[in-house]
């Protein structure tokens, strides 16, 4: 599920109206909607402006970008209603690096006004809309600017290929067979980019404000567990399969590294209390069957589509990092293997994403 | 000139980094530069806030669009440290409507924070830089979020043809054979569409807040005079021939207006005083000639061109217009007839744009 919102972080080529169908949207919701719900009542809670700024980061461009803001905006208005507030103006941030499809997104913004009035009646005229193109691993706002912040499914994704992972020969992530510097390696650029991110936000969140951010992740303290690292493994499989056959050169094997991390919510929780300004209120793991995308999941089913829909998400997630190292010519023959290995993985075994969800709030 | 950055307002087919070279962006700020500076300098002198938002409002898409923002981000860094004063955070937006590409100026945004640094040393990281989606004549931000709004030639264009334009026959703008019906139309749109931006703008601003707003105008209390019609008629001319010819049906023709309306300085005087929340500072009128876009002016090399330039500026402005109201079919026709006519007035007469300027403060 996670990888239907990676796609298009990464630009993926992928066909996106396929991947990003409304049972994905329907089961994101059901994930994170009542800790979004509860960070927003908190919000109400507090001293309450008349005019509220959120922002999505790492947004992304197709129907599940402003279905996030939808939801987030409806809650703030049924919170609202029940705690007897009016609604106030909201300016909502869609942030993405320069090079998302922010065209898209602004040309379906009538529909969204249209979409949103049917649910919330009077009101949804204040409703602001705005593009944010930036890192988040930089400062995007003005200090003390936002009141609330969600992200979903980005934060998995690291600043740079981590240095120092020339011993990783023959995987593409860490894996089981990683040595313990590449662990180390992966390991450190997460520290380096998740405590800037939270820096960066704790600058520009108001006091009071909060955050709700879903990556992918892992239950286990083992960041070369199967749970976070299978699915990169197959893909390796199969480019392991094509170097044997002289496809691909070796080297260029041994160099390609996935920029990703996967941390477990210890690990989410140690750098939150090394940054020191948030304090947490939930810290949640849920899963994803791999195979969800393609309807509800039924375990004696999840194969008999052949890997094609996992391989399909996963190539709209993996396309332009493998076109990037190796050229565009390998493409359909890896993605062709993969789709076979993955399929026969899934007949014999559950295969599942792991999300984690960290709900915290700014300190005064 | 003007023409250069309407192009883009209207989604036009041309040759949009041809028609936004260097020259043009020379002429907007010299027109421009010292009014913004003292709107800056007013802002400095009121009470000031570490962090501060402004809006270009129909920014385009193209060099002008950054260097606009460029332009007001430096004015505010050199007039700051003049007056001892640090400079503050910056929120940029960057508004058009919804089906400008934004895309590409959110791509350049790299660049130009380099571009910012040259100029400004540190304090550039400072300056965040957002698109905001939407039609002017509606509100854009939240009620007293904004302390400076610019806009340039973007104003001109209304929000819809007027209505009741039926007897314009073979004229396709208000021209000097316009019945006094359709000056009437015109001018009541012009009304209904700047009451209505400056009504949104002045809950927008802060108090104090100040906005330099640029429009194709005119010096002469007459609607339909030469200086702001003439470059419409000879378009007109042009069409009629078809029509002659049988090329064009003769109620097509009838039935294609321009939904623009030049404002003389006393009707937009007019306006802003009938809303009351703002001050002007400044009224001025400008001009620069046709072929301006060719070179600095010389009159009697003006024509020597054969009207190629301003063909392809009209071009760009108008393409989007003509083809959905005839069709492409007739083209390359049109404009080719269009630059004959051009190139025969210029080496006959003066051929000029007439700009209105105004910089108003917000009430308190």
């Amino acid at each position: 599920m996670e990888v239907v919102q990676v796609l298009c972080m990464k630009g993926g080529n992928g066909d996106t109206s396929y991947a990003k169908n409304s049972l994905v949207q329907k089961k994101v919701i059901s994930l994170t909607k009542p800790i979004i719900e509860e960070a927003i009542t908190n919000l109400y809670c507090n001293k309450f402006p008349t005019s509220l700024c959120i922002a999505d980061l790492g947004c992304s461009s197709g129907p599940n970008t402003l279905f996030a803001v939808l939801e987030v905006v409806t809650t703030l208005d049924r919170v609202g209603k029940k705690m007897g507030r009016q609604l106030p103006e909201i300016q909502v941030f869609l942030n993405d690096l320069p090079g998302n499809d922010f065209n898209t997104i602004f040309k379906s913004l009538p529909r969204f006004q249209k979409d949103l009035e049917k649910r919330m009646g009077a009101g949804a005229e204040s409703c602001f809309i705005n593009g944010a193109p930036g890192s988040f691993y930089g400062r995007l706002f003005p200090s003390k600017s936002l009141h609330f912040i969600h992200s979903s499914y980005s934060l998995q994704w690291l600043s740079q290929i981590p240095q120092g992972l020339e011993s990783n020969k023959g995987n593409i992530y860490m894996a089981n067979s990683s040595p313990p510097c590449v662990l180390k390696a992966y390991y450190e650029q997460f520290q380096t980019d998740f405590s800037m991110f939270l820096r960066c936000r704790s600058e520009e969140l108001l006091e009071g404000g909060s955050m709700v951010l879903t990556f992918l992740g892992r239950r286990s303290e083992d960041p070369s567990t199967k749970e976070c690292c299978y699915i990169w493994e197959l893909l390796a499989v199969a480019l392991n399969d094509m170097v044997a056959e002289g496809l691909i050169e070796e080297e260029k094997m041994d160099s390609f590294n996935i920029p990703q991390y996967t941390p477990s919510p210890a690990e989410v929780k140690c750098e939150v209390e090394k940054e020191g300004s948030f304090t947490i209120s939930r810290l949640e793991v849920s899963e994803v069957n791999w195979n969800a995308y393609h309807g509800e999941f039924c375990p004696s089913d999840a194969h008999k589509d052949g890997g094609y829909n996992v391989a399909k998400l996963m190539r709209a997630v993996a396309e332009p990092l493998l076109v990037s190292h190796f050229g565009d010519g390998m493409i359909e023959e890896v993605f062709s293997r993969y789709q076979k290995i993955v399929a026969d993985r899934m007949s014999r075994e559950k295969t599942e994403f792991i999300n984690v969800t960290v709900s915290m709030t700014k300190r005064g």
